[in-house]
Order: structure tokens, then sequence, then C-alpha cells
């Protein structure tokens, strides 16, 4: 990365504004009500494509300025085709974006410029479970690790601490900690 | 969906070979351990790009067919450039992709030919968590709603028992409602 002029700009990230919008939002919390949305349709056995568009946020619906759209499949050795990752593969790089864009941030606002961030996230799971052949497996990932390797202007004390708190701000990192109550709805006509 | 003219293959799924590959897991449980895996390189900002491609199942390392390849970013109005989903949307994604393969698996194995299966994911989500303005307020989403159009030669009530069984048996529906411990190291050298 490139050090800008801008001295309000570091990692990328424009401090400026992004202060701008945590004040915003301290002045109207209800700015930040957001809602995500993804669709998916069925192609064949376990190919599907998803879309990500539309999204709702500080008070109106928006859009992304494009369409997004992803195949998910599982391999041959899954009774796939291998069209896309496996839905739990989109799960690791979810993980690893959310935490690797908050540690931008962060870094930014504290004034230390980032010169690396890498990251490897895996996941073990047991396949007795989804396909119930033991009681006792849960479906998902047993245990997920990930794996930052961070470089840039702060001593390793202040990198490890910029990532700590990335962890503690995470959408993503919450979400499969913690846990999301989930509602299925069905029509079928 | 074409009706093909093997009686093995329903909805695109072989279930000559789900079956061997139910009694193979059966027969060697261990066969059934997987690791998946993503990495992922930050860019600029809260613009960063995942790799899927490698992962360890029944018994070996093994590689996706190609590599994919995924950008994620923020919107203009989360201070990002749009280059990607944000990684809270690929979660809904993720969980979309999940529950539609477990859905085409478990109705072919049961015999019903499904012609359609769409759905929308939406996720509530109060960005007051990930800003800290307040910490009564999560960081992720608070509330996750899947709804699915099935239609297929089945009646409404069979169609909707098939998606309950996709529930009762999806790792990312797993993943998201109870969670899965997250471990992280950071290497700054």
């Amino acid at each position: 990365m490139t050090a800008r002029a801008n001295e309000s700009i570091r990692n990328g990230v424009d401090t400026d504004t992004l202060f701008a919008t945590l004040n915003a939002v301290k002045a109207t919390p209800a700015a930040g009500q957001f809602q995500f949305r993804a669709s998916n349709d069925w192609i064949s056995g376990t190919h599907s494509r998803g879309t990500i568009h539309g999204f709702f946020g500080v008070g109106e619906e928006r859009t992304h300025e494009r369409t997004f759209r992803f195949d998910a499949d599982h391999p041959a050795v899954l009774v796939g085709r291998d069209n896309g990752p496996t839905p739990v593969e989109y799960v690791l790089h979810a993980l690893a974006a959310c935490l690797t864009a908050g540690l931008a941030n962060i870094a930014a606002a504290r004034g230390v410029r980032l010169t690396e961030v890498q990251s490897t996230v895996s996941g073990d799971i047991d396949l007795n479970g989804i396909l119930g052949l033991n009681p006792a497996v849960r479906n998902g990932y047993q245990s997920i690790t990930v794996r930052f390797t961070v470089k840039g202007d702060a001593p390793a004390d202040k990198l490890r601490e910029l990532v700590e708190q990335s962890r503690a701000r995470s959408a993503v990192y919450d979400i499969i900690t913690n846990g999301v109550p989930v509602t299925i709805e069905v029509a079928t006509n």
C-alpha cells in the first residue's frame, strides 16, 4: 500500500468519513438499522446460485453498485459437480473477510499503517453428523481456526491488539461463535 | 428439471452414488472427517479477496476442480468501495445454498421430483453494535429469516417436511444457530 498525500486516508480507509459515519449513527441511532439479503435459485443437485444486490440501511432501500452472483455446489467426493465452493466454505470466507475489514478500519482509526494482512481459516467437520449416521455428532463445524499474518508500522503487540479489537467488533465472528435465531418459512404454490 | 431415463438420477442427484457414499462412511466413519479452508488477502480498506481451493476429506488432501476467488467489501454507505458483497451477506448466501443442496438431496432420496426451489434470506443487524456505540447491541445479526418457495411432485405437507429435514441436517444452519468455537492466531513477522 502506498501512503497517500491526504492524511485522513490510511490503509485505503478514509478516516474522516469513518468518524463522520460513526458520529452520524451516534446522533441518530436508528440510522444503524440495516437489513442484508441474499436470494438463491436451485439449479440441479447440490448446485445453486446466490444473488446479492439490495439491502436496507440508513433509513432507506439501497442497492450495491452491481449485482453479485455466486454458485455453490458440492465436490464430486460429496456427490456434487463442483460448480462452486460448498456452503460451509463460504462461511469461512465470510469470517476472514469480516475480521480483515475490521482490522484495516481499526488500524486506520488508531494511526497504524498496515503493509500486509493475510489469513487462512480452517474448519473441522465430521460428516457423520449431516449424513445422520451418528446422533452424537453435530451437523456443523466442530471448531474453526483463523491464522493471521499481519505486518505494519507498529510493534507486534500493537498489531495483535488490533486483531483482538477487530475480533471484539466483528459481526461474522459474533454470528459464528454466539449463534443467531433463524426462522424458516415455506411457500409451496 | 427434466426427468432422466436413469431412474437413479432425480433432481440432478445420483441417488445410487448418494447411498453408496452414505454406506461407505457408515462402514468407515473416519472417512467423514473433513477440513474445509478459505484464505484471504487484504487489498485496501474494507476490500479483501478470498480464495477457496484445497480441502481434506475421505482420508486425503483434495482440491476443487478450480480455484474460487471472491471479493468482499463494504458499500459506500459503510465507508467501503463496494468491490464485493459484505462479509455478512456471504453468510446469508451460505445458509440459503446449504438448505437448498440438502433439500435437493433429501427429496431425491425420498423419491420426490422438485421443479423449483427459490429462497430469500434476510438478516437484521443494528450497526450500533459493531460501531461500539451501544454495549447492549450485539455485533452480528439479531435474527435471520429464510423464505422458501418449493414446487415438486408431492403435496404441500410433504414438501414442507423435506425442508424441515434439510434444516435438521444442515451444516450452515447448525453453525449459525448454535455457534462454533473460533480460535484466532496472529503472526507478525
